[in-house]
Formats: structure tokens, sequence, C-alpha cells
């Protein structure tokens, strides 16, 4: 290794600390530390922000950077690294320090103000911040947006490096009516899933330990990570080796820990197979937020609610919960596979998931654009949900308000859920291609060959594709809606005839 | 408050705030992080470190500090973090980075070698470790002695500010003849502890939960800390509102887990306790290693083994634990005031404690002032446990390679212990002076006199008072051995005759 290179790395590794240090220290406050640390808290995590800062705009490691860059081979990780510090570095140096502490002290107080009005389900409580939060995203996009892409673009690169807003649009184009019309198929079904099918009695600490025992079987390596209780299911990865996931339960319904932690243990099935020689480096990092919820997702739903795991997995649930003794595979799968709209995203089912993430793509891709004003988003919220779920909210709570993203000024998040179902359904058919009858091997509970498929295919990549070479390379085509879509008809048709 | 001032705090608050998380990455290494993390956790921990060290000796904050020195009032709270950052600064600035490189990697090294040795009771394997730890002190305190400070002085500062080792000397020739005296005469004594008498069936979950309990009763803030399971006890706080405890159980011994949990409880208490103006300020930190041992000792030993105590506790450790039903305050009280000649200092009882301390404190004295060769170490502490315990070590497992303080180049740190049992004792009789009967308070559970006494005394001070000067106010005189002595008589006579 080169000095220049070497010199590059321990700046960087660095950087990549003090991150996990303030990973850690989020983690804890979300799972373990008392409620009076938290204002210690917060100037703990500032200064560690303000030193990573530092860090990133120092000139020795643009100085570095640069050095690499000129002896970097074509494709090789060090190519990689350079191409990776360089968009980081870009959306670092391009924003002002003035920006940059007004948009942290307006996601604060937005948090603040947004939890406040929806506790009131009122709007106008929330409306100033949300203002100032879309004017200074505004802003940003316009600090750190590259030549062809519109402000939304800047905002959705943050998250999914590479992705434009026309292309999501066009996704979303090909997905909607193919997805309505299995919602209106599904509504006129005579067959409804039944909503008690899960129901039971069941000690939060078994049900936790259950999931700790098939999450094991999947493959989480639990010498390398963690599971605690949080108030909202997280993963958090502070290297590949040391991976934690956090669940919440419900007594009475197994599914919310159950798949839960089966979602979050897809996230960290990914850390925990990013590529050994990319610790501390650049292109050791996950892709992207959308290939990240591909691997969640997968897992979880393509998976974890497929009949052929349920043949493996509701004998050992019936084992481990004397309250699930009840339960029947021909009641709880139809529930598994519900269509049925709603109003809360993060209790939507599978068929209409990608639906509520379409109304909230549209309006931020028009408060970004300046085509819609923050005084008419509950309007027109409330007409999107009408639009393409066929209900509308009774009051903002359940409406405009029910998410924490634009409270923190994360525009351009959402479309990474919808892109992760896109990528599941295509990795997901693409293993099937290579690896035959995964359903057999499901049922009898090995998973490995197709982690293995995932390992090699996606996680031990890190970020040395970007993610649509990654998708392309993987399964041998451009992203597109069609695996995807060919899933969700096959299980309306299997569960609503 | 001057500007000067609010850029010096400022600066000196995101040192804090580094150290801080530093105390995170720590606490959640040895609770909760699976093994697996270690090596990039010691990445962290090493830049965290590396920050921190930049920062204190960045010119911004040497500036700022002086200008405050020239606007301080004497007295002032002000002037006292001058008076303490200063201190900070000029160990760290007259370290050559070189040297504070060579003791951080000698450290980890000299850990390592030590665990390897004492694994094997083989000296030989730890030596070459030793001699270059114990060079490096000294080179080190070559770089930090003030004017008429020995080598050993300037070790000692480290943890106990402004002590000397002639003055150290002193107290422990006052106290070594007589507490020989009282082991000679517990000896002599027809009377034996049972050592039975806190043995039984107890469940360790139901221990620390009734630990928990009881640490309330005496005044810990559970809204303000936490209490984990660790290999090792021990009590770090990220701020007075987030104090953390750590137990060890045994579940055939109620001892270890109990007072345990009172010793660190004692250390929480203080942390709970410090001046909440001084939050992330230097004269917010506790004063010295010898006063926060005091406060743990004050708890554990002369609260928690007294009979008024035991009087309240032990019906309710019996309707706890019902493993504890047999227990009786008779064969109880002797034994947890046991004088009894042992190898083993972390397993010593409370009356042959500070003869342990005294091997070690001649031992790194001479280790120091280069009177002692390394080689010669393990016959010099045979003979120095001969000659203060009567008793000899089998192998330096049990002898010499005992402690884990050497292996990490921590000289001057033993004597902290016994500073901390007479500081106590003293300060417990001024506060009986003042308050009156606590025996009586402590047969009803009523601790809050004291805790109040000890907060207006001597939490609440933080580093406003040098360590001496707080002991003098707070008792009206100089620490001296003369209340502890008087202590271990009172219980070598109650319980040996």
């Amino acid at each position: 290794m080169g000095e220049s290179e070497e010199r590059f790395l321990r700046l960087w590794g660095e950087v990549v600390d003090l991150s996990r240090a303030a990973a850690l220290a989020s983690w804890d406050q979300e799972t373990v530390m008392p409620r009076a640390g938290a204002a210690a808290r917060a100037q703990v995590a500032a200064t560690l922000a303000g030193v990573r800062h530092a860090k990133l705009v120092a000139p020795e490691l643009q100085e570095a950077l640069e050095r690499c860059a000129e002896r970097a081979e074509p494709g090789s990780a060090l190519a990689a690294d350079v191409r990776l510090a360089r968009r980081v570095l870009r959306r670092v140096r391009n924003v002002p320090e003035r920006l940059a502490r007004e948009k942290a002290e307006a996601a604060a107080h937005g948090h603040e103000a947004w939890a406040a009005a929806r506790a009131r389900a009122d709007f106008a409580l929330f409306r100033p911040a949300l203002e100032r939060l879309v004017a200074l995203a505004r802003e940003e996009a316009l600090c750190v947006a590259e030549e062809g892409q519109s402000a939304y673009d800047a905002c959705l690169d943050e998250y999914e490096p590479g992705a434009r807003e026309s292309e999501v649009a066009r996704l979303f184009l090909e997905l909607e009516g193919e997805l309505r019309a299995l919602v209106a198929r599904a509504a006129g079904s005579s067959r409804r899933p039944d909503p008690t099918a899960a129901r039971g009695d069941f000690p939060v600490e078994a049900q936790v330990a259950f999931a700790r025992a098939a999450l094991t079987s999947l493959g989480f390596d639990l010498a390398r990570g963690r599971i605690d209780a949080a108030p909202h299911p997280f993963c958090t990865g502070f290297s590949r080796d040391d991976v934690r996931l956090t669940w919440r339960a419900d007594a009475h319904d197994f599914r919310p820990a159950f798949f839960g932690l089966l979602h979050e243990g897809g996230h960290g099935l990914y850390e925990q197979g990013l590529p050994v020689e990319g610790e501390r480096r650049p292109f050791g990092e996950a892709v992207s937020l959308g290939v990240h919820e591909s691997q969640s997702r997968l897992w979880e739903n393509l998976v974890g609610r497929s009949p052929a795991f349920w043949r493996w997995c509701l004998p050992r649930l019936k084992a481990a919960l004397p309250g699930a003794r009840t339960l029947e595979a021909e009641r709880l799968l139809p529930l598994l596979h519900s269509v049925e709209p709603s109003l809360i995203r993060v209790e939507a089912d599978q068929g209409t998931y990608d639906l509520h993430v379409l109304v909230r793509f549209e309006l931020e891709r028009a408060l970004l654009g300046g085509t819609l004003a923050v005084a008419d988003l509950p309007a027109a919220w409330n007409e999107g949900y009408r639009a393409r779920l066929g209900r509308a909210p009774r009051d903002a709570s359940e409406g405009v308000l029910q998410d924490i993203h634009w409270s923190m000024g994360a525009f351009g998040y959402f479309p990474t859920y919808t892109l992760g179902n896109l990528i599941a359904a295509q990795l997901f058919a693409a293993a099937r291609r290579t690896l035959g009858d995964l359903d057999a091997a499901f049922a009898r509970g090995e998973f490995a060959p197709l982690l293995g498929w995932l390992r090699e295919n996606v996680h031990a990549h890190g970020s040395l594709l970007e993610a649509d070479e990654l998708v392309r390379r993987a399964t041998g085509r451009p992203l597109s809606p069609r695996d995807y879509l060919d899933a969700r008809t096959a299980e309306v048709r299997e569960y609503y005839g």
C-alpha cells in the first residue's frame, strides 16, 4: 500500500470511528439510556458531529484523497474509495457551515414541533417549522446538485446515490396501475383474511426468544450482534462484527416482534456480510438505502411470509409459545398477505404499502419543486390518500403528521422503501433462477443457500458497485417493477382468488 | 459571562463530551458489546483519545484559558476552572506525543502480557513489559513533576491531586502498627466468624432486584442511572444525570452483588450529587479518587455493615430472597467484620485491606524511586506479604500478578483505596457529630439525613475545593487515621472481644 493510500485510509478511518461513536451514542439513547441523560447526550452528539465535520473538510484529507485519485487503478477498491469519498466530501464542502448548522437546528426544532402537532392533531403547529425545513432543503439542494440534477434529485441522492426523480417516477408509473388493480381485485373478492388469525397470549420474552432463534436459523450471527428492546425497531452496525437490532412487541399478536425482527435481521445480515477488507473504508459501507431495504424486505416478506417458511416455522412457533397452539396456516397465511387500504404507512400491509409511499413521493417532489406550498400540504395529502387508497384521514395525526421523516428534514427518503421492494423481488427471482427450488429448502429450515447467494451477489460488494450496477450484475437486467408485480399478482390470486 | 469565559467553557465542554463518548464506548464494551466488536471498538477509543488530546493542546484553548485566568475572581468557580484546567493541560503538554503513544502501547501490550502471565502464574512472561512500563512511568514523571515532587509524587498526583508520597507514608506509618495489633488481637480471640453465615441459594435476578431497591432507599436515583451485569463491578458517569453501576453475583452468597452494589452505589451517589452548575466544566468533576473512594466505602462499610443497617435490611432481605430466611444477624454481623489475613486484595476483609494496600504502596514507591528492580519484585512482594500479613503466596498468580493496575501503567493508584477508608471514617464521624444518632435512622431505613450531609459537604463542591481542604472544611481537621482506627478498634472489640 502506498504512502498516500495509507494516509488517506488512516484519516478516513478516523471519520468512520467518529460516525461509529455517534451511532453508539444514538443506539444507547434509544435502548438503555435514562431519559434524564438526554441533554448531556445531545451535547456529545453535537460535538462528535462537529469533530467529524472538521475531519472531513480538513485539507490533509482532501490532499491525500487527490493523491489516491492519481494513483488508483480503474476498477480497484481504491478507485471505489476515491469515488465514494469524493461524493461525501462534495456534499460536505458545498454546504456552508451556516446552512449545516441552521439545518441541524431546524431539524431539532422541527422534530419537537412535529411531536407537539401530532399529539394535538394540529398541522398549524408544525407548519412554520416545516416551511423552514423545506426552504433549507431547497437551499441545500442548490448547493449540492450536480449538473442536470433537480432539487429533488439532490435530496434523493443523499439516500440513494445515483437515483433520479424521473426514473423513480417512471417506476411508480409502471407500478401504480397494476397495484391499484390488485387492490380492486382483492376488494371485490368474497374472501377476507381473518383479523384474529395471529392473535393469542404471547409472553413478550418468549416471543423474543423465538424470534432470536429464528434469526439464528436465517444466519444472523449473535456472536457479532445483539437484540434489544426499543420504542422503535431499527438496525445499527458499529462494524460488521457488532450489528444490533431492536424490537417492540405486542403481547397479543406475535407479528410486530417477529416480522419486525425478520425485517431488521435482513438489514443486519447485510451489515454482517459487508466485505471484511472494506472495514473502515468507504467501499466497506452499504451501497444505498434502497439496497439495504431490499435485504430487510426480502427476508421479512419474500422469505418470512411464504407458505414454505411457515411449514418450517409454525410447528416451532407452537412449541415455543403455548398461546400459538391454536394458530393455523390456512388462517394465518391469508392474513400475512392482506391487501386492505388503510391510513397509516407503518401499519400498512404489503399489498398497499407502495401506494402510501407514492403519495409521499409526489408530495415531497412538489414541495421541493416549489409547486406545492406547505400551507396546502394537508389538503394535498388527503386528496392523495383518497385518490390512491380510496380513504381519507379523519385528522392530521392519522394523515399528514403521521411520519417523522419530514420533521427531521429528510426529503427523498420515502422512495427507498419502494425501491427496496422492487430490488428485493428482482434479486429473489434471480436467486431462484440460480438456486432452484428454494421453497423445499425453506420448508426444511435451510436458508444458507439463499444467504450465500446474497452474500456473494450483494453483501460482499459493499459499495464497490453503484446500486444500479449491482442490481444489473446480480439479476442480469436493470431494475424494473416486473418481478415485484408478478409476485404481488400471484399472491393476490392465491389469497383472494 | 464574558466572551473569553464563554469561549473557554465551549472548548472545554467539547473535551468533556469526547471523554463522555469514550466512557460510553468503554461501558458498552464492558456490559453489552459482542466480544467480536472489540477490534473496531479499540479503534474508536483510540480515535476519540486522539481527538481529545488534539483539542486539549490546541492553542485556542490555551489562549481562552489565559484570558480567563486574567479575569477570574479569586475564589470563584471560574478560578477553580482555571486551576483545574491548567493542571490537566500541564500534564498533557509536558508529555511529548512520542511518550504518550509509547505509554499507550506499553499499557495495551502490558495488559496482554499480564493476563498471559497470570494465567500461567509465570512472572517472567510479564517482566519485560513491566520493566518498560516502569521506565516509561519514570520518564513521564520527569516530564510532569513540579518542583519538589518525587517521581512517585508525580504518579500519585494523577489520581489524587496534591497528595504527596511523604504524607501518604506518614499516614501508613500511623496506621500500620495499630492495624497489625488489631489483626493479632483478632487472631488471638477464640471467636471466629462463621464462614457460612451469608450462604444460601439466591437467584441472581432476585439478588439484583433487592440491591436495586436498597440503593433506591439509600438515595440512588434510577431515573438518572442504570444497573447492569458486567464481569467487574464499576461505576461510570456520563453526566450527573446518567450514572451507571455494574454488578457480578454469586448464586450462593449474597455479599458480592449486594456489597458490590452498595460500593458502586456510593460512587454513584457522589456522581449524581455533583454540582449542576459545574456540568461540562472542570469544577463539576469529582475532586480525587480518594474522595470518590471515600463515598463508596462509607456506604458499603460504615453504613452497609452496621448493625443498625441490618436491623432494617435483614427482614427485607429475607422477604425478598427465600434462600435468606435462615440468615441470622448474630452470625452475619461477625462475618461482615472479619479480620483474617488473606492473599488476594479484592477478596480481603476490611480488617486487613489496608495492609494489602501498604505492600503495594511500598513496592511501587521503590520501583519508581529506582531502589527496587522489576526482577526482584516477586521476592519483595512475597516478603511484604509475609511481613505485613503473615502469609506468603504459593505462586505469582495469587501474589504479584493478582492486580491489573501496574499492567496498565497505573502507579500511584493503590493508596487512594486507603485514603478512601480514612476520609470515609473522618467524614462519617463528622456527620454523626452534626446529625446525632444515625443508627436510629438507619434502623428505620432513613438515609436522607446522611446523604444530605454528604451532598452539602462533599458532593456539591465538585472540584471547587482541593481534596485536603474539602476534608478539613467538612470535618474541622486535616486528614488523619484517627477516626478510622477508632472505628476499626471498636469493631474488633465488638466481634472478637
